[in-house]
């Protein structure tokens, strides 16, 4: 972790110039009829999950170019996500992937307890071979034409809720790479029936009070057909297994051009809104950091996040899930973790009655005004203010950079040679 | 129509060529095991619906080029769709437009006979306004914020299923321009609900043996967001109506790369198929000749269908939809229905049993090829002998062009300007 | 035009939270060393055009609903564009389009000055039949097969440029609709070698004073083929035509996920970048308003702007080019030359000195948060006080509300049949 | 190799057949004014060159699936090109990537004339880094800030010339990874500026009767820009650098819709079409077998270089690049293979007399149909017979896999552990 008084002496030196511009958007806000104080509350109240895996440096399939310092195993894995949330004071959770991050479950709860943190969804992973397993994954998991594969991966679901109800996680997560690259490999009917009959049996076995989060994704590693390919399978998955049962939204597992936002309403208003796996793109699954491609498209997911509160039942996990290949992965968690707040902060402020007002008369041009002028209220001041009220950093990556954190690690954990690890 | 003489004439011109393709394809069909005269049979027995408005010149928002003799009204569209028909026997149906096609029940039936046709789905039109028409539609339809608006888009839709009763019809289409063109413009839930709430009022209007089609579309005329966007919010659609509503596809209404014959699968597997509108794009909804741009994608389709055939209660609509912009509509439509009918007919070549093996083996490799064995077989001998055996042309569009049916029309039907009508 | 009392009424009640608003920024750009005065002059001189049809409601191939008090005219349309300089002081230009707008060219300049307007780039339409036209545009303007109707082409071009230089433009912009719709309707390389042949006559009548633009763009009309279909085909004619011949950039016109900045530099690179047609998109040409679906985007492409000003013989020229189909046209201008300016504002603080260091050292990440400090800096102030101080509107579409001026040309100007006009 | 008596023996089972296909064929071409025994001798002429890392099992950055007996080293891959070039006649050249393929040229050589294969373009790789490589390519290569990391770039380009030209080759192939995954990381004209510079060094080492070949690709591994972007980035890079350069098309490396037989007629055009990655995609850079989900495009691209032939100076280089996940790489080359050679036979079969006069008269029906009729024709018996004139297999995958041939070498290649190698 990073020494406290390294964190204070950086909020020190920025306090004055962050009274001024808290003290100058408060009374703008005001102006507007709000409340910033009301804001930076709910703000500070508000958390994402890190991915373990996301500590480390990602690659593509061509290359994968690590950094000094990787995390060797779950627990650097852990200390660096215990940095994040120690800055920022928004990842209280960590999303564990297993077998990558499989430990004593004791160990993994102590770890926890020593970094701060608590543990969000577990995620499963039928997409790999592990050394030593019976069965490939090669042809699929979950819809494997082979009934013991089937078997085999719906046993791995089952072991990550086992491990997962051990360290205090509520819920899986179940991505599969299933699907085909040639026109008639896989008979879509038949494999889709195979994937929920092992889908059902993965939710057989989930506690009572967690939930099971599919994921959909139109294509990759699978490249012409994917067996959970949008929001229309999924949502069906979703309705086959039943209430605990719901459908995950990764922002870049879509599409060109769809509106992500639109699916978002669509689940919730079906009740089966999950979570979200926040990160941006511009071509495909590129895993960029959150909002570095189209922040207004996040803002428009906040957007109706926030317009769907207080629904009964309403309750999505918010996760991060990215790619780092050119950045120190601690930085671009930290600064990803803030854009998800400001998006949650611009969409607290947009004016919901005079919204609703323009909705309802067509007036299509201030209706977007609405939208517009939240989006572009500079919020940064009640994001420094809410992390220096829980002293995190005012200014998290500077502060990181200064505490020779990156560099410290560097010193103890072992060299990575450029193949495996960090792959998301 | 066209003297069938003329039609004659060309045939006899072209029997021996024909016999000959078609004696040499049978010993190769034999070969593999498939006897040539029952996929003709199938062939023959096959036929797609024409929209009334695809034989009138379309064009786009920038310039509608009419050609010579466009048809002035619904009398002079059944006489061109009686031509294709003669001319190909495949296209025994026509779709009317509403209120494009409005005129007496009676003067339509005898229209219909003369030209050895009966009705299709009746297609309801709540996307432009009418003159005199007391609501407008440029904020939507059946999913406006104004009740009156919803009240008169659903009275449309009923007058519909009326008439369609008083011909023959026994399915109503339903498409809707509703959408938004500005985030915030419109609220995605509300708007739904909406349109939940106007499409049960015209689903409880249904005759017990009609069936309701909703069909999607991802953009245009809306150009933020639709109402119904995808096979996602259609399914939910279907499913909230009730049994006798279904999902229509139009090829042209997806996101790029979206596989569509996957949708189509899970569209059979849920029940929620309710046919086609077939059409080719390279881009956006350009409704292009029918396999003009990827006909492989085309059979992809019929793949799913053959495959399907015989489920119980398995009978999608299949009807043409498309606009041309540069070539004799009757020439295209002529063109397409043979594509689709080339199309259906390698589907038919498709050697299953060894696919099957294939995809339980994950021999992607063969299954592939299964596939494309069946593709790159040229039935157009198949096709020519079953037209050849119902006295339609060997070869439509020659025969057509042979006739001078569209220098005779043009002499009595007004010259167009460019304006209106054959919109599509 | 309005009335200067009521823009001055409006502007005195908004005056003390401006000021407050503005002093507040000025404040906190003065911490990040930047003199807001500076950005505020820069952007009070910064212009952007207005097309001419861009003031009547556009449609699209369904429909077009037209609303009150459309203009009917050229001149019609130039007492909007002057309402819409008078209050935003962004637009002092106004681009032509032949024939629409043809009119004798003292009128004209009459109408130019008492709506204190002048004229930007003259538009040439070879993508429409006009009455009583010898030759068909409908396969082909200047790269048409027949030499008739290229010539044709030419000749109107050419009476655009002699228009223009009667009434002051010093540009022709030059859009074509030709393409294909079928694989095989035309041979692309004779196409394109017609295409140049054409374009050399147009060129060789441009005075020594005046640009060429040429537009590219994927699809739409033409629906297989472009003729200018991307900016390398368009970098080819600028190249061919010689050193007045510059490329167009629309932001609507490319293919899914293009890096349209990125275009926007390689045609600064290399000497060819000619201007712009504003404009956003979510799907193809959808002509929004600008910034409404991905303001970061319209901002890194002022990036871009702003780091090659001074750039030797480097002068785009600015024009907004949207359909309005569900707003008030002239509160779409507004907004939109408010967002460009918006954009120019933004990209003015970014901190280009650090950027190119983080460039140099590849560090991303503060790339990266260095333009977005400058996106997210909410300019509103400088764009308002910037019109404030030339007695426009601070905020135009209130003010223009207020005005009743809809209202007030809709009693004397004829009601719009749906049909035509305002098309882009 | 495989035994020639198990080919001999095949085809002895398939003459008879094969015979009576290929008589068929030739009495229909006939009719059409075709001599089939042209066609023959053309396809039998006709290879495509194999990359070396293509009989290798792919992967993706998710997981990589080896099959039993993947080569070991670059002499295994030049057995498995034999084996390849025996069974299908078409592939009689190889391409190798350096430094993954660096061996003694003179083993090599030996190596090649023992499998009867040449060396077709080398391929440098600076995508990835080296163990020892002195300069990391994490931030790029060719365009990297660093002069040092630059030089090391150039430099290994050099060293692939030289090393190609101890072993036959004539070209060299370069595709960087070089771009950026954040707006702002890099200044777009100054790394291109960098590149040229790098590139003008490189293209200055090129022997006077080499080639140089420079590929376009939208994205991946870079996701926010990449260096070489489009085509019209690759053609100002080949007019940037001189005579030698010219451009190389993969068909999986552009944005969606884009019609991309238009490009490689521009390319043509203007004399810089350097040659072709064939592959097929459905959603990015999928790499999947050529024509696999799409044959009519491979065919549109083969229109243009059947159209082309002739033309001075028109020469370019035919290489698959495929990603072989889910199959033997074997049976994909080959079936690869034959599919260029389908496209290039139904290419030739074009009626280009008939095409030329429906495109000088606007017939898009007919012209359309022209094309449709060639891709419609089973060419496979001229495939076929073509092998079988030369001693390779009429079905060269059932004849491989009797062979037993990866059974063989599975017994003395080592297994490959499911980490590096094969990745492309």
């Amino acid at each position: 972790m990073i020494d406290q008084s390294t964190i204070a002496a950086a909020n020190e030196a920025a306090d004055a110039d962050l009274r001024a511009d808290y003290d100058a958007l408060g009374d703008h806000l005001s102006r507007r009829g709000i409340d910033i104080a009301a804001i930076k509350d709910k703000v500070a109240a508000y958390g994402v999950a890190i991915p373990s895996w996301g500590v480390g440096t990602g690659g593509t399939r061509f290359a994968r170019f690590p950094g000094a310092g990787e995390p060797a195993g779950v627990f650097d894995k852990l200390d660096d996500c215990g940095v994040i949330h120690q800055l920022t004071g928004a990842t209280p959770r960590v999303s564990l992937h297993i077998p990558w991050d499989d430990a004593d479950p004791a160990d993994l709860l102590a770890k926890a307890e020593e970094t701060g943190l608590s543990f969000d969804a577990m995620n499963s992973n039928t997409f790999q071979d592990q050394p030593g397993q019976a069965q490939s994954y090669k042809y699929g998991s979950l819809s494997h034409t082979d009934a013991a594969t089937r078997a085999q991966a719906v046993e791995h679901n089952l072991y990550c809720i086992e491990m997962g109800q051990r360290i205090g996680s509520k819920a899986l997560t179940v991505w599969v790479g299933d699907g085909s690259n040639f026109p008639g490999q896989s008979n879509f009917t038949k494999q889709f029936e195979r994937y929920l009959e092992s889908a059902k049996q993965v939710y057989a076995a989930l506690p009572a009070d967690w939930r099971l989060f599919t994921e959909h994704k139109m294509f990759e590693p699978a490249f012409y057909s994917t067996v959970v390919q949008d929001w229309g399978t999924n949502y069906l998955i979703a309705r086959e297994l039943g209430e605990q049962a719901h459908c995950l939204v990764d922002l870049g597992h879509h599409a060109p051009n769809v509106n992500i936002e639109m699916i978002v309403a669509r689940l919730i208003q079906f009740g089966k809104l999950g979570g979200f796996h926040f990160n941006d793109s511009k071509y495909g699954d590129d895993d960029l950091d959150t909002a570095a491609i189209d922040p207004y498209r996040l803002f428009l997911v906040f957007n109706e996040l926030v317009d769907a509160a207080g629904t009964p039942g309403f309750d999505p996990a918010h996760m991060l899930d990215q790619s780092h290949n050119v950045t120190d992965p601690i930085e671009s968690l930290m600064n990803s973790a803030m854009e998800v707040q400001r998006a949650y902060a611009q969409a607290l402020l947009v004016d919901r009655t005079a919204l609703a007002g323009y909705q309802d008369t067509n007036d299509a041009l201030m209706a977007s005004e609405t939208l517009k002028t939240a989006f572009r209220t500079d919020v940064t001041p009640i994001l420094k203010m809410a992390r220096r009220d829980r002293d995190a950093a005012i200014d998290p990556v500077a502060t990181y950079r200064r505490s020779g954190y990156r560099a410290r690690v560097a010193e103890t954990r072992p060299s990575s040679d450029g193949i495996g690890g960090g792959i998301v």
